[in-house]
C-alpha cells in the first residue's frame, strides 16, 4: 500500500490495535471498547476492570510493548464471523461486554474481526473491526508513534455510562513526520488560550457562575473594545443598520420561528409563574428578533437590501463535558447579520460579504479556505430557488476567481450556505464566518416587500457571521499570536521603566502623561524591581509590544530607549517620535 | 388656611371627596375604595356595581356637578367614630364593603369620618378619612379643577382583586396655575418616548416578545451606539477598567451574594434539567460578576482603588402591567460600575463619581438634584464604619459646595447612598444615578486587600450608575428633547433635497457622497415629491437637524442652502464650510 497522508488512518487505526493488544498484555484486567483513528492520531477506550488509572510511567511501557509487538512482523487478517451469536457468547465468555453490545448491534452489517497474526498462524489479537488494516506491523516504524495522553471518557459518550480510560496516541510513517507533529503540539500548548488566558489575566470561567460561562476581564475585554469599534465602523461603512434585541422572549416567538421544535434541547426556558402562562426562553438566535424589526416598516424593492447586523448575546445549552475556555462555551456574542434583499441583488450581497470577510481577516494576517453545502435530500421551498440561490453563490465566488469545495447535499434543510475556515498562525483551521441562506423563516412570518411592479414578494433573506462568536474568535486571536497582541489590539502598549525610582521617576511621569493623553494604553512600572526584571517581565510574560527604558541620556535628549517585543533593543526615540511611530502602528493596524 | 403650594395637597383631598360625592348623586350604584391626592391632583377609585364605565362625557358631568356642590358653600366636618363595629355594620348596610374593609383594618388608630354637610347641618356625604381638609367649599374655585381620564385599577394593586374605575383628575388654588399644568401635560403628551418611539422609528416592544423587552431599531441603536462610545472614553480617561460578565449563573453565586434569599420574586429562574442539579438564573445585578473578577488577582493598597466598568445587561421580573415604553421593562442595560477602594479614598472617589455624573448631566443640560439617605433601623456592618462613610458622602459634597437633602434613615440595609434626580427640558425629575455604599458583599465574598502594614483588610465597594438603564435613559432623553436629538445623537444628521431631481441629482450626489466620507450622516432624499413636502417632513416629522436644498445657484457655486430644524433658513453656504461648520458641532456636542 502507498505510504501516504490519505492512507495514514489505515496505518493509525492498525496502531490502536496493537495499543490495545500492548494494554492487554500488560494489563490483563483491560476490557476493550472501540478505539478509532482520528484526523490527528488514534485513541483506545480502556475498561481496567481492577480499578487501575493508568499512570505516565503506564503509557512508556506500553509503548515499549508496542515496539514490541511490531518487531515481530505480525500479519492483519480479516475474518467474517460465520455465527454472530457463537462471537457474542465469545465475547461475553472473555468479559468482553463492549465488544459483545456493538457485534450484537452491527449482526445484520456482516460484521468482520481482524486478527493479528504470528508468523505461525497463531492468533495474538482479535478485535471487532470493519477495517482496512495495513497488511503487516513491518509498516509501522516503531519511532513513529507517540503515546500522548490519558483521559476520561464516557461509554458512548454518555454521562450515565461507565466512565472509561481514553488513551489519545498517534502514528506517522516515519519518525520525522512524527517529530513535526510533536513540534505543532508543543507549539499548540504554548499557545494554549486557556494557559495564556490565565498567565495575561485575560479571561476565567468560574465554577460559581457554571461552565462555558466566561467573564472577560479587563485586559481582554481592551481586545474586545478595538475589535468591537472596527466592527461598527466598518458595518456603518458598509451600509448596515445595527440594533439591539433582548436576551429572553416568549415561546409564541419560537413558535413562529420554529426553533422551539427543532432546537428545543440546546434552549434554557425559563421557569413559569405559579399565576401565568407566559413561557420565556433565553435566546439562542438573533433572527426572529431581526425579522420583527424589519415587519416595523414597510418596505419596498427601492428601500432593499436591508442589512440589519447586532452583537447579539446569546445562550445554547451544552453537555458540561462539552465546554473548554472560550472555543466551547454556552453563552456567547455572535456578530450576526440577516441581510433582506430582492433575488436580483443576492450575488451582489454575497460579493459584498465575502469582501467584508476577506478584508477582515486580512487584518488579522489570516487567510480562509471556502465550503459550499449545497441542497439536502430533505428540503424547504423551491427547488428552482435553490437552483438560483446555488448558483449565484457559486456565481460570487467564481466572479473573484475564487478557489472553494462543493459539499454537495450538506446544507441545512432551509438554504445552501458557504462556510469559511480560517487558517491560524500555526496552520490551523477554524470554522469562523459563514453566509447562510434561509427560505424558511421569511416564509414562516410571512415578510414582504413591494417589487417594482407593485405585487408583494417574499425577501431572500442570509444570515451571515464574521467573527462568528466574540469569545471563539478571541480564543482564537489568543492562540493564532500566542498572546502577543499587536500594538492596535494590546491591553498595554508600552510600558515605561525608570532606571532609578529616585533619579528618573519625574521624567518618566511626564512621558507617561504625554502617552496616555496621546490615547496610548501605557503603564509606568515603578515597582523596586531590577530594571532588566521589569523589562523581561513586560516583553516576555505580559507580551507588550514596547518597553520605553529612561535614564540619566533620555532625560537630557527628551527621549527613550525602546526595546521592542520579540526584536530587543531598537534605538533611542524622541518622546514625540515614537509616539507618532506608535500612533502610525495603530491607526494601520500593522501586524 | 394659606392657599400655597404646601397646603394643595388638602385642596385637592378635599376635591376628591367632592368628586366622590358627585360621582355617587350621578351614579348611585358606585361604591368608593380611594380616593387621595398625589403630587399632581388626586384620584378617586371606584366600583359601579352596575357595570356601567365612565365615558369621556360621563366625566364632563361630573366635574359640573363638582361645580354645583362648590357652590353650595359646604362644610367639611372631623367626625371621631365612637363604634367602629357600628360604623362598619353601617357602612356594610350601604353596600360600601371596600370602606368597611379600611375601618376594620384601622380600627385601632383613631378612625375619623370627615362629613360634608350643608348650612343646615344636613351630612349629605362622608368618607373615612383621616384628613386634614379645607374648611368648606369656597376654597375651591370651580374653575380650577379639571378631570382628566379614567384608568382600570386593581382594589389594593393586586391583580387578584376586582378592577375598578379610577378617575385622574387635578386642583389648584387657581385657574391660572390649572391652566399652566393643563398646557404642562399637553407638552409632555407630545413628549411621550412610546408615541415618539413610532413616529420617530426608534424602538418597539412585540406581544410575540413579551411586555418590558425592547427591540431597540436602527435609529435609536445610533443615539446608544453615539452615548456608548463617550460612556467608554470617559470611563477610560477617568481610570476605569471596562469587563463583560454572561447573562446567566448557577445559584450557588446568587446564594453567595444573598440575592436569591432578597430579590427571588424579581429573578428569572432557568428550568433543570432531568438528569442535573444546576438551577441557572438569569443575572437580575452585575455585582457579584465584578466581585469574581476582583477576586482573579491579588490587590494592595497601592493597586487601589480599582474601578471596574461594564454595560451590563439584567433582568427583573416585575408585574406585566406596570411596564410601559422605555422607562418601565424587564430587560434593561445598567451603565454599572463597582469602585473597590480603601476606607482613606473614599471620599476622593465619591468626588471624581459626582463630577462624573455632573459632567455627564451637562452634556445633555441636564440639571440634577441630590439626595443623601443614611443608616436605617436595620443595617449590616459596624456604626463606625456608616459614620464614617456617612461623613464622607457628605465631605464629599460640602466640599464642592453641593446642596442636598438628608433622607435620614432611608439608606439600604447594606449602605448608605446618593440619589441624583436629574431634571428634564420641561422640569420634571427622573431618578437615574446613584452611589450606593455597600458594607455587606465585600464580606459575604471575603475579598480582601494588603494595606500598608501587610496585613490583609475588606476594601470598601462603592455601587455607581450614571445614567441607571440604557433603556431608560433614552426614554427621558427622546422626551427631554422631544425627540430632536442635538445633531451629535441625531439618526440622520443632514437631509439633502435637489430641488429638481432631473436637473440637480447629479451635484446632490456628489455633495452626499462627500458628506458620508466625512462621517456624517446623512441622507439623499431623491423621492419625486414636492421640495416643500420633503423640507416638512426632514425637519418637522423626522426631526432632523438640517436639510440641505441644493438647486441651480448652489450648483453654480458649490454650495448648499441650509435649513436648521425650529430655525429655518440659516443661509447658503459653501458645501466644505457647511460640513465643517457640523463636524464642529459634533465634537462639541452642541445642544
Amino acid at each position: 500500500m502507498e505510504k501516504n497522508n490519505e492512507t495514514l488512518g489505515v496505518l493509525r487505526h492498525s496502531a490502536s490495535h496493537i495499543m490495545a493488544q500492548a494494554v492487554q498484555k500488560l494489563f490483563p484486567s483491560a476490557k476493550l471498547a472501540i478505539g478509532p483513528a482520528t484526523d490527528t492520531g488514534f485513541y483506545y477506550d480502556f475498561d481496567l476492570t481492577d480499578g487501575h488509572a493508568f499512570t505516565h510511567d503506564d503509557l512508556e511501557k506500553i509503548e515499549e510493548e508496542m515496539k514490541n509487538i511490531i518487531k515481530q512482523n505480525l500479519t492483519f487478517e480479516r475474518y467474517e464471523i460465520p455465527n454472530v451469536d457463537a462471537q457474542i457468547a465469545e465475547f461475553k465468555a472473555e468479559g468482553e461486554i463492549y465488544k459483545a453490545e456493538l457485534l450484537e448491534e452491527h449482526r445484520n452489517d456482516n460484521p468482520t474481526l481482524y486478527l493479528t497474526k504470528d508468523k505461525d498462524g497463531n492468533v495474538l489479537f482479535n478485535d471487532l473491526c470493519a477495517g482496512p488494516h495495513i497488511p503487516n506491523t513491518s509498516f509501522i516504524k516503531g519511532n513513529a508513534i507517540k503515546l500522548l495522553k490519558v483521559a476520561g471518557a464516557y461509554w458512548r459518550g454518555n454521562e450515565k455510562n461507565k466512565m472509561l480510560q481514553r488513551i489519545y496516541a498517534t502514528a506517522f510513517w516515519n519518525k520525522e513526520d512524527l517529530q513535526d507533529y510533536l513540534n505543532f503540539l508543543e507549539e499548540a500548548e504554548k499557545r494554549d488560550h486557556r494557559k495564556l488566558g490565565t498567565q495575561l489575566d485575560l479571561f476565567s470561567v468560574r465554577e460559581e457562575i457554571g461552565a462555558g460561562l466566561v467573564l472577560w476581564h479587563p485586559n481582554l475585554a481592551i481586545v474586545r473594545e478595538e475589535i468591537e469599534n472596527y466592527w461598527r465602523t466598518e458595518h456603518r461603512k458598509r451600509g448596515y443598520v445595527i440594533v439591539h434585541s433582548p436576551q429572553i422572549a416568549k415561546s409564541r416567538l419560537w413558535e413562529l420561528s420554529g426553533h422551539i421544535d427543532h432546537y428545543r434541547e440546546n434552549m434554557f426556558f425559563i421557569q413559569k409563574d405559579d399565576d401565568s402562562d407566559d413561557q420565556y426562553i433565553v435566546k439562542p438566535m438573533n433572527c426572529p428578533f431581526h425579522i420583527l424589526i424589519y415587519q416595523a416598516n414597510r418596505h419596498s424593492y427601492r428601500s432593499l437590501p436591508l442589512r440589519m447586523a447586532e452583537l447579539g448575546t446569546v445562550y445554547r445549552k451544552e453537555k458540561s463535558g462539552a465546554l473548554s475556555g472560550l472555543t466551547r462555551v454556552q453563552g456567547f456574542t455572535q456578530d450576526d447579520a440577516h441581510v433582506f434583499c430582492t433575488p436580483e441583488q443576492l450575488v451582489d450581497e454575497i460579493n459584498e460579504i465575502i469582501d467584508f470577510v476577506a478584508d477582515t481577516m486580512n487584518i488579522f494576517n489570516m487567510s480562509f479556505e471556502v465550503e459550499l453545502s449545497t441542497r439536502p435530500e430533505s428540503f424547504v421551498g423551491e427547488i428552482e430557488n435553490w437552483d438560483r440561490a446555488e448558483a449565484g453563490l457559486k456565481a460570487a465566488m467564481d466572479r473573484r476567481g475564487m478557489k472553494y469545495e462543493i459539499n454537495e447535499g450538506d446544507g441545512a434543510f432551509y438554504g445552501p450556505k458557504i462556510d469559511f475556515k480560517i487558517k491560524d498562525a500555526i496552520g490551523r483551521t477554524w470554522q469562523c464566518a459563514t453566509i447562510q441562506l434561509d427560505f424558511n423563516l421569511p416564509e414562516r412570518f410571512g415578510i414582504k416587500y413591494q417589487d417594482r411592479d407593485g405585487s408583494m414578494k417574499t425577501p431572500v433573506m442570509l444570515h451571515r457571521v464574521i467573527f462568528g462568536s466574540m469569545e471563539r474568535f478571541h480564543g482564537i486571536l489568543i492562540e493564532h499570536y500566542a498572546g502577543a497582541f499587536p500594538t492596535w489590539l494590546a491591553p498595554t502598549q508600552v510600558a515605561i521603566v525608570p532606571i532609578s525610582n529616585e533619579k528618573h521617576i519625574d521624567f518618566a511621569e511626564q512621558v507617561y502623561k504625554k502617552m496616555r493623553d496621546a490615547g496610548l494604553r501605557v503603564k509606568l512600572d515603578d515597582r523596586s524591581e531590577s530594571m532588566n526584571y521589569k523589562i523581561r517581565e513586560s516583553l516576555q510574560d505580559k507580551k507588550i509590544p514596547y518597553v520605553c527604558v529612561i535614564g540619566d541620556k533620555e532625560i537630557e535628549s527628551n527621549s527613550v530607549a525602546v526595546r521592542k517585543r520579540g526584536v530587543g533593543q531598537i534605538g533611542t526615540f524622541g518622546v514625540d517620535e515614537f509616539i507618532s511611530n506608535i500612533e502610525k502602528e495603530i491607526k494601520d493596524k500593522a501586524q
